[in-house]
């Protein structure tokens, strides 16, 4: 049990209302004169998921990018976005997150529609919030709707941000895979699209393992994940080998902001389709049983779980 | 000009959507599906808009009632709150903070939709964000509608708060003025009553005198305050005096979170029956004009402005 989630467990009891499902999902969904409207909040705090010395732009983008993960998460289409900024001690630094931020909203057509900023105390933290509102078409998947005999998938390549990480700390690494940690891509077409055929849909920010294990909990099932199914890239493979513990770290490693989802296996044919048709590779990565919990396989045979799942640091 | 008025300038270019208003007011306004919807984001931070020493539970009030006010100036009922949360490291203040929340959110009758706690690195000063959702009936009133021939009206007393910081720093003095600092009443129900009478809305957060000038400048008019017209508390005149400095300390200082607005003289009998009616004072403070600018008038004489007009710090 972390901190965090005590605070969030006291927080539920002032969550009553529908919308909020909870606090047990990635996002609020609010009925509003015969629209669906779906609204996140991410925050990006320096230090924790972002390194300093990170180029202000890709904080920007980050910042915009994790919570359009939410809503792609959700199958909703962007709409707006209100953002919290911090200021601190630095002129270009704002000066180029502003940049960034506008390279960013441009790149997604979303709008900025207001928000505040505040002048931190000197050697603060930076600290940088955004409220994104989404417009969902007809279902919004929740995590709760996974049932025994779906299939399990995963949406892209995990790993390459953890590995990514690693190489913004020093160690050597391609560019393409600090790319993948400092600019993520929300996968809004993806969930737009799949929404309709999921029972069940997140993003991945914390890590597979620990997200398709809150998948589970929240639906009341069991997650298998079959690890040699676990889709990893060529520069992955070359930067961490191909061993069963390069696979664990990649399930283990957060920040892909990958979408990971479940549907039933009448669906197979047309989710493999819709993925040619976006040209976003999406993989079966194992299935859902009665049950509860998370079991790990390879080559068909049983892993013990790692004691580690993923980041805990977020929601 | 001030970093932050910079920054918003250079955001205002990515603001493009009408519903944003472009970022000159309090809120955005968005349609959806026949309802409109009204948006705000605000926040606070530790050592600048509250001390470390501030009680956990009334930083969580004031947090939803600077956002409520937001709201409560453009006349929208308040439907629900977004939460960003940066845990520092003190189990016993979240706690308290939990509690102070829940306590706001029941008094004003709003939901919890959801948000993210991040946990701030060690030392870190607190910050917290929220974004509020709120639903107008009708008009919106924006900061730009006043018109010369308008009269400007006040909710409430003003310096009450400026007064309650200075206690809350040390000065001595009476509880209710250190209430009105650490615990404001967003003026949500006068909001959307007024709503439709007004011709230009928004609160008071950084002072009468700054915030007056924003609207006139907002509107393209000027602006004239009668200084012996603005209403101070009882309170306030036994903690500060009667003369002139006291009502200028009164009409620079912020966090009183009242309804700045003008009407047409037509509506003055109606707004003085609404301000009997739910039972708050609403006072003629002055009077629109053609030009520009702001002017101070006491007693009937010409006042120079004083330098520093309210707080810069906010938006």
């Amino acid at each position: 049990m972390t901190r965090e989630s005590d605070l969030i467990s006291a927080l539920r009891r002032f969550a009553t209302d529908p919308a909020a499902r909870g606090l047990l999902d990635d996002a609020a969904v609010v009925e509003a004169g015969g629209e669906r409207l779906v609204f996140t909040h991410d925050m990006l705090v320096e230090g924790v998921h972002f390194l300093p010395d990170d180029p202000p732009e890709d904080v920007a983008w980050k910042l915009l990018a994790v919570n359009l993960s939410d809503l792609a998460g959700k199958g909703a289409r962007p709409l707006a976005v209100l953002l919290g900024y911090c200021l601190a001690q630095a002129d270009e630094w704002d000066a180029r997150f502003v940049e960034g931020l506008g390279r960013a909203l441009r790149a997604f057509d979303i709008a900025l529609l207001g928000g505040d900023t505040v002048a931190a105390p000197a050697g603060a933290s930076r600290s940088l919030g955004m409220t994104a509102i989404g417009a969902a078409e007809s279902v919004v998947p929740s995590r709760s709707g996974a049932a025994p005999g779906d299939v399990l998938w995963l949406t892209g390549t995990i790993g390459d941000a953890g590995a990514g990480l690693a190489i913004a700390r020093g160690r050597d690494g391609p560019a393409a895979l600090l790319e993948r940690y400092r600019a993520p891509m929300p996968r809004v077409e993806a969930g737009q699209r799949l929404a309709p055929l999921v029972t069940a849909m997140m993003d991945v920010s914390d890590g597979v393992l620990i997200d398709a294990r809150r998948l589970a909990d929240a639906s009341q099932v069991a997650a298998v994940i079959e690890l040699d199914r676990l889709p990893l890239s060529q520069a992955y493979l070359d930067f961490a080998g191909e061993d069963r513990a390069a696979r664990l770290a990649a399930a283990t490693a957060g920040d892909d902001y990958e979408l990971l989802f479940t549907a039933p296996h009448e669906h197979a044919a047309e989710i493999l389709a819709l993925s040619d048709g976006i040209g976003l590779p999406i993989s079966r990565i194992g299935l859902i049983q009665a049950g509860s919990g998370l079991r790990l396989v390879d080559a068909g045979q049983d892993v013990p779980l790692p004691r580690r799942l993923g980041f805990e640091h977020a929601r």
